[in-house]
């Protein structure tokens, strides 16, 4: 027996998306298929409206509405213009806003470096950072703080962009590492143990 | 910072889906949004379309192609007529005809009884089952196969379903418990062990 050609399909394209495996595919196949035809519908709806309708902001590169100048961020007037905060991907800038901590600017590099992948300085917003924060006309940037993850594609294009920004103008610095809140030491592996105790505070 | 409407519609309704929590919705939602337009739509139509062109077999509720008389095992003159295999899902329904052992029809109950969860005999298609097995109508069913899951489910629907079969016509059996080929002794659980000894063959 063969399924029908259009579940074959749907089963095609919803395996490409990221952490959906053949069986998952299927699963979520036959779900959709047994759901009601409204939500079914709403569903392929928002996908084709939200890559419709969606920008990337043309100054930090944070996810936007089609259409507007800028980004929520960058076009708020209370932030301080004078740092930003380099991240990996939009959902960074979202997890850093809900920590409350943070009042300047973003700049989303849409990846990290992975030279194993195929990804160069040319394949992130890598010139574009460059530009806005040690670019001829820029005078306000006062400090970069890079955020991008604590892997080693992160730490790597961490390092990258602290060589490209040190030597010229703003003050650069990296989110710390440690021991994240509510961690019990026991259950932290080496490395992370190892960084909080090597980059350790007077109190 | 909000994220714009169009991307929280997109991860609210990825969120909707089984298996997808609310991280994995936003990132599915930023994968999106990073790939090519065509890629998105073709993902969105096969949706919509899978939707639209889909039905259920009017005989055994396995997916078909909409406006066929029945599903591709149905319609096959060569099965054997007289075996109904009943099983839960129509994934099923392919995982038995990879196992290239069965020549017979099936039955597609379209999920398992669970009082706890509101479903009962009449959300399931048990009447049609045995309108098909036991109905007044019905001379060449020989045997009815439950092949339903060996979770508490299942095991509740298949005791149901031979109960409601098991004093007319067709033979009822169950599909076999025991250790999974390739499996090792030390890695099965105690309950599949017991029922491996206790349905013991001879060789």
């Amino acid at each position: 027996m063969r399924y029908p050609s259009a579940l074959l399909a749907l089963i095609r394209e919803l395996g490409r998306l990221p952490g959906i495996g053949p069986k998952s595919a299927q699963r979520l196949a036959f779900y959709l298929f047994n759901q009601p035809e409204e939500d079914v519908v709403r569903l392929s709806q928002a996908i084709r409206e939200a890559k419709a309708s969606l920008d990337r902001c043309p100054v930090c590169f944070n996810v936007m509405t089609r259409g507007e100048a800028s980004c929520a961020v960058c076009s708020d007037g209370q932030r301080d213009r004078g740092v930003v905060c380099v991240v990996e991907q939009p959902a960074d800038v979202l997890a850093i806003e809900r920590s409350g901590e943070y009042q300047g600017l973003y700049h989303v590099l849409h990846g990290a470096l992975s030279p194993m992948n195929g990804v160069g300085p040319d394949q992130l917003t890598i010139k574009a950072l460059l530009q806005r924060t040690i670019g001829a006309d820029v005078t306000d940037v006062t400090e970069v703080i890079l955020a991008t993850s604590t892997t080693v594609e992160g730490e790597a294009t961490a390092m990258y962009l602290a060589r490209q920004l040190g030597e010229r103008g703003p003050r650069v610095s990296r989110i710390a590492y440690g021991l994240p809140m509510g961690g019990d030491l026991e259950y932290a592996d080496e490395v992370t143990l190892g960084r909080a105790i090597s980059h350790r505070r007077p109190l």
